[in-house]
């Protein structure tokens, strides 16, 4: 099952990389599509807690759930 | 002592901070200097193999000392 958060403060696709590298060395199974025009992060795989702590670690602002 | 690296992949302001936290999680007494013009990075406080760590985990391209 797939879940769907905000994530503030990704502006280029380096950014995009940068946050779904975090969420893949947090959660090696889960897999990532982000959406920088909806600033959207879809994750399958790794639970909420373990996001939200690769998203901030990685200097992005984890926003919850769309 | 710093120690100025090359890296590639970083086009904006957020990644400038996504390889800035990077290096601060892998070294948290690092002090780090981003240059988004230079591709480059300044580091005092970290050995390269931290610095190349963090920056490839994170994404971005480590491509070694200016």
């Amino acid at each position: 099952m797939s879940t769907t958060y905000r994530v503030s403060g990704m502006t280029c696709g380096g950014c995009a990389r940068a946050v779904s590298q975090a969420i893949a060395e947090a959660a090696p199974m889960a897999t990532v599509q982000v959406d920088l025009d909806r600033q959207a992060v879809t994750v399958d795989g790794a639970d909420e807690a373990q996001v939200k702590a690769a998203i901030d670690a990685a200097g992005f602002g984890f926003e919850g759930r769309v």
